[in-house]
């Protein structure tokens, strides 16, 4: 198969279109998060304001809101192609018309919302399938997706799990979810929701995982579908399981918590960076910073 | 100097008597955090329902509130000796009377509230003077501590740190607590309240601590000022930093996200425990457990 040439980014969320805005909390001004840098990397990383962007809102149930946030947010940066999909059932996935937009556009930006409506209404349609294919063959061709949309990215995925009762097996539900890259697990609106507990148990069920706790208005550019970049203003919190000596979640029942001796975790902040294959923490993972480094050591 | 002959009862907070209560959320009827055990556990250690306990409520500004749930609380487990001492100012710690109460007493348990009050009210009194001597010297003397009254236990003390800003530096304020035990640092609430940041801050600014997030209704048994024990309903969080290999704590402005690779983490659940010397996590920590574990061995 070979490393993909596509590359994923995966936002912690901010303003949190979807879930928050499903609770009735509209924030129509609240779009710093759009100007504070992550939206500019994902129209750098797609070649320019010129790029052609689809933003899906499947995820979210109220598509037309967090599809006019998209535009306006987009737009303010000087974006001159964005286009909004309101995919909302497995049917308008399988339309001629969508299909031809996937395969037309340079980026793919899913919305925050519930990551369950991704994985059950892409889930085997020929439009994931075009998804993926342009993902491991296409170079500059970008995944992006904040909260829901981030989660979604991985092949274990998690779909539930309220941070109050996170510490007691069972109560973190895991999924199969849109399978961009494996090995890993990502979570969002770390901070804010207190979900250290829930990450932690998802990680000790499925230890070859490694957690990826993606802070608000925080994301990870993925290259190669290994190496990660931290970017925006808050923490990635990574969570890596290989070296746990001791737990009790397969010998206690459902409702029980949960303990595990030697977690690793790693906190990034923008610059810094992790390889998922080799396990390593990287002080320095921009392309920049690498090239830095190289000249100073000579 | 050596070991401590008297223990020490930290718990996390439930029903949170002090800062909850302090926003005004008042909850007469959720007592069923000494319902489940902690208390019971409290008692135990003390020697049976005739201990002398006396009840601290320094921490809180609504101390008369908070004695009558703890009056209630123990009464209902059948305690005969319970009394609740309201020192209010510096001035309170000083009276002889108070100070022949702190000397008669088989434990003390400081309620929850704001540390800082714990700090600034016992800090260089002979009463906090004399809760040394008897915790370093006397077997069976317990000093328990809830929320506040368990952050104030260890030498440095987290007294601020908002979850949302605590991946910040300069957002976790550190300062000392009433110093019964040494190298760790203890926080509550951790999974309620999203605190996984601000402890790993104070972390890895001071990595020669043991970062010690007690969750809700959750606790630590310490017997010899080194082995914990976990008690209560849910985990507790320990956050190791002797091993962090990279951080830039040291060398960014206050205000900016702060990294570090390789942190330990371990969760401990009930009958679990930890010691902090060895910086080693045990599967069995209870005394009846490890006699288990030596006759199955045999």
């Amino acid at each position: 198969m070979g490393h993909p040439k596509g590359k994923l980014i995966a936002i912690g969320g901010a303003e949190d279109k979807g879930s928050d805005l499903e609770k009735g909390e509209i924030h129509r001004n609240n779009l710093n998060f759009f100007e504070l840098g992550i939206l500019n990397r994902i129209v750098q990383e797609s070649g320019g304001p010129a790029a052609k962007i689809e933003v899906i809102t499947t995820a979210s149930t109220i598509p037309y809101e967090v599809g006019e946030n998209y535009l306006n947010a987009f737009g303010k940066i000087g974006c001159l192609d964005i286009n909004v999909m309101h995919i909302r059932h497995r049917s308008d996935a399988l339309e001629e018309e969508n299909i031809e937009r996937i395969k037309a556009c340079r980026t793919v930006m899913f919305s925050g919302g519930n990551q369950l409506r991704l994985s059950s209404i892409f889930g085997g349609t020929e439009m994931l399938q075009i998804l993926h294919n342009r993902y491991r063959t296409e170079e500059g061709f970008i995944i992006a997706g904040t909260s829901a949309g981030a989660m979604a990215m991985s092949k274990t995925m998690i779909y539930e799990g309220n941070a109050t009762r996170a510490h007691l097996k069972g109560e973190v539900k895991i999924t199969t979810g849109l399978g961009f890259m494996e090995n890993v697990i990502i979570d969002s609106h770390f901070e804010k929701r207190g979900r250290f507990g829930r990450l932690a148990q998802a990680v000790a069920t499925n230890p070859s995982c490694i957690g990826i706790g993606l802070g608000e208005d925080t994301g990870m550019l993925i290259t190669g579908g290994n190496k990660m970049e931290a970017i925006g203003s808050g923490c990635v919190i990574i969570i890596d399981g290989h070296d746990i000596r001791y737990s009790n979640i397969a010998d206690i029942p459902d409702g029980n918590p949960y303990s595990i001796d030697n977690l690793k975790v790693h906190i990034c902040e923008k610059g810094n960076g992790y390889l998922v294959q080799e396990r390593q923490f990287l002080p320095e993972a921009s392309e920049g910073s690498v090239i830095r480094k190289q000249v100073s050591v000579e």
